[in-house]
């Protein structure tokens, strides 16, 4: 491997009027420039995307899912066949979940002990087993350049007192993560919960902190957001939390991707963001531009003339007009999945890229302001 | 428009031991060199594949469907936005079908009189008129290069008394096509009917001789072949028919194109095919290669680092292996639809391609034989 993972850098000026920050840090599969938007590719391909028309787009990262790729095609033939990268034809930088995101979500299907989760696959009922030293062990073999530490992630709503069981079973988690072997290439990040808790954040960062101090995590993420509790609550905790995460690594949001709410996490300081919503909504025919959302199957785009956004440049804003995509998703035709997920994802890692100039020319609140104004302008 | 459509003039030396043949015709948008298969783009895709993939695999036509585009998103719409070439974004010739083939299929939702046929359409039900002046005017519309005329396409079993019928309807609404007046970049493609009878082939031939002599088609067909009948009875006729074809127009073998069937109609001297086969087959994991056809959900390449045929030069073999393509498709991933009809679409483009190199070398037998014999070498 070329390099070792390296520290955050910071590459804007450091400004006292806002914590918004763009920098950069070293993977063995390249640079990572941030803020950076990071497509999901659950099962080993950002959905409807080849490699070459994802790297057209241009992510500084991509996800891949642990509990997907561990039970279909399983971590280990991945790791025969030369790791995720190998596997999939991606060269780039890659993140890999823990799984726990999944199986907590196998409401009925998953029991919760200290030593790991025993689940049965959404697949075939399977009863599988995961655990901090498994799930980096999937991770290992996937061959990620950032893994993540299993946490405990709980619903959005739940009430402070089991919340902070969670929490410290998290943290328990977290040490054997941090214990545990991973690839010299590798770099794990710490998972910060406390749901919309400050003082509860802030003591979990403390924990965090204190493994840090022994072995410095290679990054920090806010998880247990954006998973269902208020948003004015989720942006309260956010402001006044991102800043306290250490300046000298990456800080990621975890499952944040609305445009509005990637311009909020970016004032706050954050680094690095993932969702489906971009593909998901590209599949739903939901179009995000410059000017808002789009729905494409309105008729008003029947017999438009227009690209779908003619500040785009992506390869479906530059080819085609939006009575085309109009016509081939209200058929149901394959090609619209792929060139609508093409758009959104250009849109929303266009967003974080040109997020980063305006950081680097010291305009990045007019930048937010005037993206603000114009969203929202289309009828849809 | 560069030029107009230009007489069909034979590339390789004339061979009395065989009919096979290469050449070329120009149209307003470019060069097609023969023998050639043509992607079918029924609703302006070819399924799953950007133009810019379709160019990659560098067909040298591709069809576009009257039926369905004169249906959604309407003809007078895709002219008014400048026609199917700018509407999908395919800058290189195509081929329009006539609508009957479809129409003719939707048994009960139709009735044919000597106007034209009235129909019903698949989606919503509402009534349709299709006449062979209808026909062309959409095909006008959607401004392809080649136009078919309409005829009636009978199924593959009809009885000799009411198929010569229907060969003389065919024969008058060939005529009032040819008075129809088309763009001046269009060229107009005459279908040759009979069903497996060499008789009535070389009878219907001869009416259309008569037409031609007055005003010269672009092109001849022979349809209603490939729709039902034994297969050695399609073979019999048209080792006996397409000989009989005049030698100065393409020759255009429609609904064909599995690797066996393009081999025997080109050793025929049939210069285009066309068939959704390759891109169906794809969809459905069924993946054709130089070994024969491959099941990519067979466990057999779970674990296997193999190019889906090491012989193809196509993104799909250059990129992945077999384990990928195995993992996608088994999965439900979009990706594998559009990888896999990548490659069937390469590979049999590929093989017409391959055979004009060969025809042109002078040893298009020995390309026949040694094709033949790899064919269905893999277990699947």
């Amino acid at each position: 491997m070329p390099s070792l993972f390296s520290r955050f850098t910071q590459d804007s000026d450091p400004d006292p009027a806002s914590p918004a920050r763009a920098g950069h840090f070293d993977t063995a599969h390249g640079r990572v420039l941030t803020p950076a938007f990071m497509p999901v590719g659950t099962q080993g391909t950002v959905k409807g995307l080849t490699p070459r028309q994802l790297e057209e787009i241009g992510p500084q990262v991509i996800l891949g899912n642990t509990y997907h790729l561990g039970l279909r095609p399983g971590d280990g033939l991945v790791r025969d066949l030369g790791g995720l990268h190998a596997f999939m034809g991606w060269d780039g930088p890659i993140l890999t979940d823990s799984g726990g995101f999944q199986v907590f979500s196998l409401a009925g299907l998953r029991r919760i002990k200290e030593e790991g989760v025993t689940f049965q696959s959404h697949i075939d009922g399977s009863t599988h087993f995961l655990s901090p030293e498994r799930s980096l062990d999937i991770q290992r073999n996937l061959g990620s350049d950032i893994v993540m530490a299993l946490d405990e992630c709980p619903p959005g709503r739940m009430e402070r007192g089991p919340l902070e069981l969670s929490m410290a079973r998290t943290t328990r988690w977290l040490a054997r993560c941090r214990a545990h072997p991973l690839g010299e290439h590798q770099g794990l990040f710490a998972i910060n919960q406390g749901g919309t808790h400050l003082d509860l954040r802030r003591r979990h960062l403390d924990e965090i902190l204190d493994l840090d101090a022994r072995t410095p995590f290679q990054g920090l993420a806010v998880g247990g957001l954006s998973v269902g509790e208020p948003k004015e609550a989720m942006n309260e905790v956010l402001a006044a939390f991102v800043r306290l995460l250490p300046a000298d690594r990456p800080r990621y949001l975890m499952g944040v991707g609305t445009p509005e709410d990637l311009l909020f996490g970016m004032e706050q300081g954050v680094d690095l963001f993932d969702c489906v919503l971009p593909t998901r909504e590209a599949r739903h025919g939901s179009l995000l531009t410059s000017r808002g959302r789009i729905k494409i199957k309105n008729a008003r785009h029947r017999d438009s003339r227009e690209p779908l956004d003619p500040h785009c440049n992506c390869y479906t804003c530059r080819t085609f007009t939006r009575a085309y995509l109009h016509h081939l998703f209200r058929v149901g035709e394959l090609l619209a999945l792929t060139l609508n997920s093409i758009h959104n994802l250009s849109y929303t890692v266009g967003l974080t890229r040109a997020a980063r100039q305006a950081m680097l020319g010291k305009n990045f609140p007019e930048f937010a302001r005037r993206t603000r104004e114009n969203w929202n302008q289309e009828e849809s």
